[in-house]
């Protein structure tokens, strides 16, 4: 009876999703610079020095076989730009037939998915909900409320990140910020 | 730009555990007559009519290809039977090369997890510490609180459960209160 040390674990604050120990991967508005719409607003702002944190997750060094779950915690912050709902960058999957799994802790907003293809769908996120993104769907985390939206998320830990095709391309849908509620619209930059 | 509908959301209550979407399985005392320790204070409990509910979880119907993640919450509730904690049966996964991740919402307990040769290890479960059980482990929640203990557990959908082996011969290790401490000691009973 050996006692092994295979097992990894994670200490989170459940108010704030933050972690004492490990060092979260930060990005501000001047990473999203082809991600948000309105690009002029974007640079307008940094230009007048105002880079706010748009979001911040875990990339926890653990196994990555195709047996282990990788885990972390997402934090999206409030605000818009230029009615633009404050978002995750977004991605896919390298290996493209891996799904993830999202449980909101606190905060709102949504889960907006799309295949290549260009197959979309949008999933409410509220404190408690669970939502399982299928294998194939790019997943962006969007906070429509006042306050941070945290979640923790777990995927197969060797499915991989594949951001490529949204930076250059961005998603085919929007949530925008419409007469103070969330609207769904087509990005107009998309076939651009 | 079709709309799918493919991805899964549940709701579960942030404090109980518990969703008013989906039943939950439970375990009551009679359950899990092999796998406590003193059988005979097991039985005699039953006889006097007292068949507590032990634990509830959630075996959702999902998508199980090995690229979805499944998910859930599990409840163990507070309790000792002659000094054992109450806790989960425990499992090994039917594809033995997958892993599992248990996220502690609330309550305070132990992940105690073996391998099928004896190796083994334990990690504490409170509330915001996320354990990465690793591949080949059989994985038991146990409570060693005065209040529920809730996790949010996701394993990769095809994994499958086989409860076989631990209800033949039950755990190597058990985790038993000793001066209002939890102490883990040999199951005197494992090589029988």
């Amino acid at each position: 009876m050996t006692k092994t040390n295979l097992a990894n674990a994670t200490l989170f604050d459940l108010n704030t999703g933050l972690s004492n120990e490990e060092e979260s991967v930060k990005r501000h508005l001047s990473d999203m610079k082809k991600l948000f719409h309105d690009t002029e607003a974007l640079e307008q702002q940094l230009d007048n020095g105002d880079n706010p944190l748009i979001y911040e997750y875990y990339a926890l060094d653990l196994p990555n076989t195709a047996g282990d779950i990788q885990y972390g915690t997402s934090i999206v912050y409030p605000g818009t730009l230029n009615g633009e709902y404050y978002m995750t960058k977004g991605h896919f999957h390298e290996i493209l037939e891996t799904g993830e799994v999202y449980f909101c802790l606190s905060g709102q907003g949504y889960m907006l998915m799309e295949s290549p293809e260009g197959e979309w769908e949008i999933e409410e996120l509220v404190p408690g909900r669970a939502v399982q993104v299928p294998p194939r769907y790019a997943h962006r985390s969007i906070n429509t409320g006042n306050e941070p939206m945290v979640t923790f998320f777990t995927f197969r830990a060797d499915a991989g990140h594949d951001y490529g095709s949204i930076e250059t391309k961005g998603y085919r849908k929007l949530v925008v910020e419409k007469d103070g509620k969330p609207e769904i619209i087509d990005n107009p930059k998309w076939a651009l």
